[in-house]
């Protein structure tokens, strides 16, 4: 099985592909991120957004997305932009008949840590420790896609989240 | 030249377009709303929201998109899934290579009423009597979109709002 996960974001929006291999152990098959210069008008982010994320789709074959569920309290303006590029991830998965999980920022932390308020860094260590990679992966938002992929896979094996219940469609 | 206005909404998603006759008058070409049952799946709204999109435009063969701009103070959930929906329709506007303009709710009602704090039956009555229409546009979302292309209409006329500084892409 196969499992993109999505860090959305108009600026750079991380992805993260992760691979349960026979021995069931999680692998890294692909990650990065889709950005766009500084001061790129919103509508030609979205375009290349979609674009890429078609490639990446067609690339590695997931079988399902895990995405981040927006929960805004802080900055507003940031969660708009985050919100359309989410959109447009939903969008492609959707042309491409994937299922979609959706987990909170903060039950992605707890199933990758043990608890909800867990730092970047610890959860970075943590999604280079359950991949076997050598260094945590870069930049951020590609850490953050895996750890939603990972999020997915520890919550289907467990049910400890009841992944039904994060079903989007 | 035609304007399509757009209030993006995922549930309910209005559209109006507005052309620009030989006379200097503006008539009502087409206007109406995308819907989805309650209890759509999202990824499903959106996705119907990009194939109506897709099809109004080429129906219509509007010269720019005139959109509402996010702000919000109240409800940030209904605020996200709005989001969401404005960025499909951004995306489809590129793809069509359509420029973009927006605006903020106080400006359209600024522009139709003379002030920004205008109610929803004046706004309403104002947007029937600029298109000369026998009955307010329905549903109030059409109607919605309908303002948000006659804003942009008003505002290149009188430069009043200065719509380059709107202008998305």
């Amino acid at each position: 099985m196969k499992i993109l996960g999505i860090d959305p974001g108009t600026g750079i929006c991380g992805f993260g592909v992760v691979e349960i291999t026979k021995t069931n152990r999680p692998l890294a098959r692909d990650f990065g991120v889709i950005s766009t210069p500084a001061h790129t008008p919103l509508p030609d982010r979205l375009a290349d957004i979609y674009d890429s994320m078609h490639e990446i789709i067609k690339l590695n074959q997931p079988d399902l997305i895990s995405i981040e569920k927006l929960f805004f309290s802080k900055n507003i303006t940031t969660g708009i932009s985050v919100a359309e590029a989410r959109g447009i991830c939903l969008l492609v998965a959707k042309q491409h008949d994937l299922p979609i999980y959706e987990y909170t920022p903060n039950e992605i932390k707890k199933t990758l840590t043990g608890y909800g308020s867990a730092g970047k860094k610890q959860m970075q260590e943590m999604v280079r420790i359950q991949l076997g990679l050598e260094d945590v992966p870069r930049p951020d938002d590609a850490a953050d896609a895996l750890a939603a992929a990972i999020t997915h896979l520890f919550s289907s094996r467990a049910d400890l989240l009841a992944p039904s219940s994060h079903r989007l469609n």
